[in-house]
């Protein structure tokens, strides 16, 4: 007997057949004594068609955030009570939840929610009456029992912390992949589909750019040491189990993966006065705004005049508005100037095995030096080393660092 | 200063455009200091969209109760969110509140779910706030707080109850009629409008086939006595006001109202022996089907052989059932036969004035007298006669009578 949540997300109930499809699955991989809990999103289109509607009513209607609540939470009810009615008409017995009724109750941070607490109570209860519990992911209740939503990749977050207040065996993210690959497989033909990554190395390789899963439920699972499997909703195969440590050697890999991420952009401040406080001034108008900063490098253009230059990445999305905040600090600081740069982009690689092999970085730089391949920033973490390039060489710079750290056959 | 309980319907709110025409109009009318609470409906077609997509799952989805509610419940929460974002983008304050969070307590009865008490304590402070509140008609919550639908007219019903439990002013139900008319308007060129009718002429009314009102809603205004005020969605006039007792005299209406139904149809099951026992057991067979049976007449066939014909109506809906029903109990009770009328039609008068008014009955047999108009069975109530006549001479038995009681100038 095995407690298992089960995530299935929007692409994956995106219509009535998908849902039937999802059914049988579940059915057909249940043990006899299995309890089992699936967390669905909503159904592929439905959250688009219902801003839709209130787009409708008013051009940004997310500034109402409790009403779009209200109205999007919807969208999840719809799909567990059409997935429950698949069960049922297998001949299971089963019962579907909302958020709010799983007892996943939240901040009233609206369209931002964050989990407090789940008290499991009834899940336990449907379960113990031999049912499978199908639960709304990506949705709780605050203290007034107002429903709200918890932002991108919630419904995983639902499924993980879900997990982690049953005391789950395991919680199973199904997704369009079949894992988690040393590196996007779209770009490097040879990527490798990890047994296990640790959940450090998966919120770094989230952080640095691979998308498969949102970092905050990876979080959750750490919290709570929850094992995550991420595997593929089209086929049987083991796929990716995020966990606190390996359980089995992989053997030679001293790194777990290679990242990128060509949504970044640099801002240069040139010459500005070497004194104490500029580099606070600059980031914290830039946090006000609530803009990361990434790489930073502040390196000095001329000792005698005492100045120095302040290079520093955003995410691409944030540059605009980092522009503005930048170039009024600038003005405020005498600076020569601000510089941007648009065509770059970020290749990282990721591993605890780094901690202590001082010579991975040299490895990582060397085979692009190989290449002819230009670095323009260095950053690192304890478990990750990252390389600013031209995004024009990107691709290039992804398949030479798996090749070096994974090599063939 | 006044509460106001206001209800629309699906057709009301059928389109994101007449959202904001409810909305607009609510602003328009709403006193400077009215406390609104506005129930509303799913938007028009979306109820049907939902079933077809659970149709899809399983070609009876209706069988799975509890998970129809989980999905048709969505219906309002739509219309709620959207309504109180139009009420926000004109400037007002307001919040939706579905039947659950409204305290809208119902029986665990799944898509019959009658209400068993309401805890505004919500809705009261949300009104305190300044906020007009916007509650999902049609819903409540089971005990679990698992979604109930409250069946048909539900939507009137949470409304007149919750203006109960609120001790509203007035209850004001919008609808696509001007209000309570004393006959059919399409049928009766010259049907009037009433100012005021009273709980239990509209019972009857509807009862009797006057399709306005459902019911429910109208036995909750009497219990909780509280003035229901029919109206049109698409005028300003002043409609019908449903009440215990009338508070202005209207000249010259000993009856209300004529009603109709052509839904019925007639059995006959002749030559039974004459016992004890008989008019039980066949109306007792019907019962444990739960069909209503309505007229009745018992007439002497043969009193030698002490045989009698048993003749009594039933809701077309039901005669197939009925019939099979009757055909057993027929044969266990050696009756000649059972006859079967399809193409007859009830037509009544309703009104309180005609307790201690003899005369009232004789000037409706007349009128069809004189009009050559053959009446099959009568039967009558405290506050009702109604004639079983063919239904080739409704339409002229509607007018004839209409005009007998309110005649024209």
């Amino acid at each position: 007997m095995a407690l298992i949540v089960k995530k299935f997300g929007g692409s994956s109930v995106g219509t009535t057949e998908k849902i039937m499809n999802v059914a049988k699955r579940i059915v057909n991989e249940k043990g006899k004594d299995d309890k089992v809990v699936v967390v669905v999103s909503a159904m592929g289109n439905t959250t688009d068609e219902l801003i839709e509607l209130a787009n409708k009513i008013d051009s940004n209607p997310y500034k109402y955030t409790r009403e779009m609540d209200m109205l999007l939470t919807t969208g999840e009810q719809v799909s567990i009570s059409l997935l429950t009615m698949a069960f049922k008409s297998l001949g299971e017995k089963a019962v579907s939840l909302t958020g709010s009724l799983a007892g996943i109750k939240t901040n009233a941070v609206h369209t931002k929610g964050k989990i407090l607490d789940i008290k499991p109570q009834r899940v336990l209860d449907e379960l113990d009456k031999g049912n499978i519990v199908i639960v709304a992911g990506f949705q709780g209740c605050d203290q007034l029992g107002d429903p709200v939503t918890l932002g991108r990749g919630g419904s995983d977050t639902s499924a993980v912390a879900l997990a982690g207040a049953l005391h789950a065996d395991s919680c199973e993210i199904y997704t369009d992949v079949e894992g988690i690959y040393s590196a996007d497989p779209r770009i490097v033909k040879n990527a490798r589909k990890m047994k296990e990554i640790t959940y450090y190395e998966m919120l770094e390789m989230a952080r640095l750019g691979s998308g498969v899963m949102q970092p905050r439920s990876v979080e959750v699972g750490q919290l709570m040491n929850i094992p995550i499997h991420v595997r593929s909703t089209f086929t049987n195969k083991p796929g990716t189990i995020i966990r606190e440590e390996y359980t089995m050697e992989e053997k030679g890999f001293v790194i777990r993966g290679v990242s990128h991420d060509d949504k970044v952009a640099k801002i240069a401040v040139l010459g500005v006065p070497n004194n104490p406080g500029i580099a606070y001034s600059i980031f914290s108008a830039l946090a006000e705004k609530s803009i990361d900063v990434d790489m930073i490098v502040q390196s000095i253009r001329n000792i005698e005049k005492n100045v120095t230059d302040m290079v520093f990445t955003v995410a691409s999305e944030d540059l605009s508005t980092a522009k503005e905040v930048v170039d009024k600090a600038a003005g405020d600081l005498n600076a020569i100037g601000v510089l941007i740069e648009k065509d770059v982009a970020k290749v990282s690689i990721v591993g605890v095995g780094m901690l202590g092999s001082p010579g991975i970085a040299a490895r990582m730089f060397g085979a692009l030096s190989k290449a002819g391949i230009n670095i323009d920033v260095i950053s690192t973490s304890e478990i990750s080393i990252s390389c600013l390039i031209k995004s024009s060489s990107l691709k290039e710079a992804v398949n030479i660092i798996h090749n070096e750290f994974f090599p063939e056959g």
